[in-house]
């Protein structure tokens, strides 16, 4: 069952997998943000979350907005790599959408879903946790799983993605004096849960 | 000045810088788990840790050992991704080393160091903390700066090593219940460092 699941909105991020493996950086709208919070998000030392879900909402050009899920549950074929899993996604982003969602290989699917459906959707089945500088600290924070955590990538909320977080119930929490990468976040959230749960 | 230094040991990353940057997980013992651990000691969200310093310890063929530093305070070209870390890293291989140690590039250095000469070099100026799974909670630990943290790749430290080690007078410490890759080790005890420092 899925107790963790973090939303990362990739403000900027190709909906297109015509971009090379090899400028991940440079010609994707910054999708390799992504990439990074992808290997946070579903890896431990020598296995996978299994209990993790990430998902990913791209909101870059040209076909606004995809959202690619990959389910720490149901994967096989993810290395730590950030190439290896722009691979994975350049494929979930050139398969057609039929319906509300398509099967990109084992765990990985890919929908239209806006970020405000998603979050409606995540908000059915767990609470809801925005990560912000100026909220409260996550040590001091009550987090009983099933939990949503939501991420923007190395942009700020917009006003709209702040009022659909607040029309979803969201808690504002934060997880330190410094502010990180949005991968470095969901390793410090990781771990704030496996302690709780330990 | 340094008051964070990291040094992971790259039990098979390689020596030479005849390696692909688009086979950096197949053809490099390993580089890629180095890499995501220069983007974990490194980076803050717009900015990067200037009081923080970087060992990859590198003993794969053909020319083990060599290290090579990277230092917050003087880094220019570094980004976040995978890739074009690589490509520093690679251009610091193919550097002939005269004398103990050459210049690579801003920030940049690699010589032909062994574990033992780093080590004996980083307890001059700092305590040694090795990350260890059997170690104290880093919570509880009182942590005073200038601190060096000494971190595996994705093995465990061999018996030598751990000798070293504790002729260091290294503190072993862990961060968690469960096992963590090591670039996001980094990412917690950054946090952790933060918090006390604040």
């Amino acid at each position: 069952m899925t107790m963790r699941r973090f939303i990362i909105i990739g403000h900027t991020a190709t909906t297109s997998g015509d971009f090379s493996l090899n400028d991940l950086s440079g010609a994707t709208g910054r999708l390799d943000v992504l990439l990074r919070c992808v290997n946070s998000a579903l890896f431990l030392s020598h296995e996978m979350r299994r209990d993790t879900e990430i998902r990913l909402v791209l909101l870059g050009p040209p076909n606004a907005p995809k959202t690619i899920a990959l389910n720490g549950a149901e994967m096989k074929h993810l290395n730590p790599d950030e190439r290896s899993t722009a691979a994975l996604l350049k494929a979930a982003l050139n398969k057609p959408i039929f319906g509300s969602s398509v099967n990109a290989g084992a765990g990985i699917s890919v929908s239209r879903a806006t970020f405000k459906v998603i979050l409606a959707n995540a908000a059915k089945d767990s609470k809801i946790i925005a990560l912000k500088e100026d909220g409260a600290d996550i040590r001091a924070a009550g987090l009983a799983p099933p939990l949503t955590f939501v991420l923007s990538d190395n942009r700020e909320f917009s006003d709209d993605e702040l009022q659909a977080l607040k029309d979803a119930g969201a808690e504002f929490i934060s997880l330190g004096p410094k502010s990180l990468l949005a991968s470095h976040c969901i390793v410090l959230v990781h771990n704030e849960l496996d302690r709780k749960e330990s």
